[in-house]
């Protein structure tokens, strides 16, 4: 009962991690945070530039199966300070925004976590998407 | 590669998220939390009674999508207190299987979060259901 | 708009949890930790033998469905000790790479929870499968 399986990867952790896969017409893709190509992560002291990043890093994995931010169904955020983003809200939200080209139509969790995978990271985005 | 999404939103939140979006066969949805559709809180001391809040949410969601809780396949219940909830897990599983109207045939995970988006929530449940 | 599920239970907690559901050809699974088939901890103080013990119970469970380990997709790990994996990586992507025979083709998300379901547990992984 094998599947056909389409595999991206790239970036600095290409070797370990797949950043998205397609079965049929859904692609996963890995939690994405804000982190560059040379592996730096992005505004230590500013998740909204870490949302940015991730954000960029994910269209980037979406276009390489052809697809862009408009596939995207359902996102969960785990964030270290859920209180900090509340509070800045304006600003978190408006890279979202940005990053969506407008409110976006998909489904959102977010929860606080107690950490992520680097101390400097402050939200990682896990989206499925579908072709 | 644009999809076509069908997409749901009521209550105090419908302007800044979507409660749930369905692309072909699957529907995704928020997570939900013990909220009624004023944005009080339900039972700040009593997990039970924000389980049985936000199944009536989710359930809500998906009779906007014409199915039912029969149709939910994954849950995944991130809460801030798994301690306390195992200890009263006669109360807080009885409410799940009322909601479910039985013991319900779906995946289920659970893990004990930081934080929730407000600190009087104990409990959100995110899942996927398909039609 | 019913849909016909088929639902693998077995183990300790086959009274309360399905280990897994599949819908057309889409097999989610539940959240499988380092408990044996008598329902005991393994490696309370090794996070590489409850990686092995949970990629034993999800490929137990795969194999019911008719499937393999090569039909996931996607996982979530949720753990108790990020940093200590990150130290220990080795070891504990060694009995990941075991358990798939090899680099897996698979999206990967990793955080670290507050608490699992229960104080012995160091790592909870949750899988996506396709068939």
């Amino acid at each position: 009962m094998a599947i056909e399986k389409e595999v991206v990867r790239f970036g600095p952790y290409a070797g370990f991690i797949a950043n998205g896969v397609r079965v049929g017409n859904v692609i996963h893709l890995s939690g994405q945070v804000g982190m560059d190509a040379q592996g730096q992560v992005v505004g230590v002291d500013d998740t909204a530039a870490q949302v940015r990043q991730a954000y960029a890093n994910i269209a980037e994995t979406l276009e390489k199966f052809g697809a862009t931010m408009a596939n995207i169904v359902d996102e969960t955020f785990f964030v270290t300070d859920v209180a900090g983003i509340m509070a800045d809200a304006k600003a978190v939200f408006g890279a979202r925004i940005e990053a969506y080209g407008g409110e976006p139509e998909v489904t959102q969790t977010m929860v606080e976590v107690a950490a992520l995978v680097m101390p400097e990271l402050r939200v990682e985005i896990k989206c499925v998407a579908y072709v």
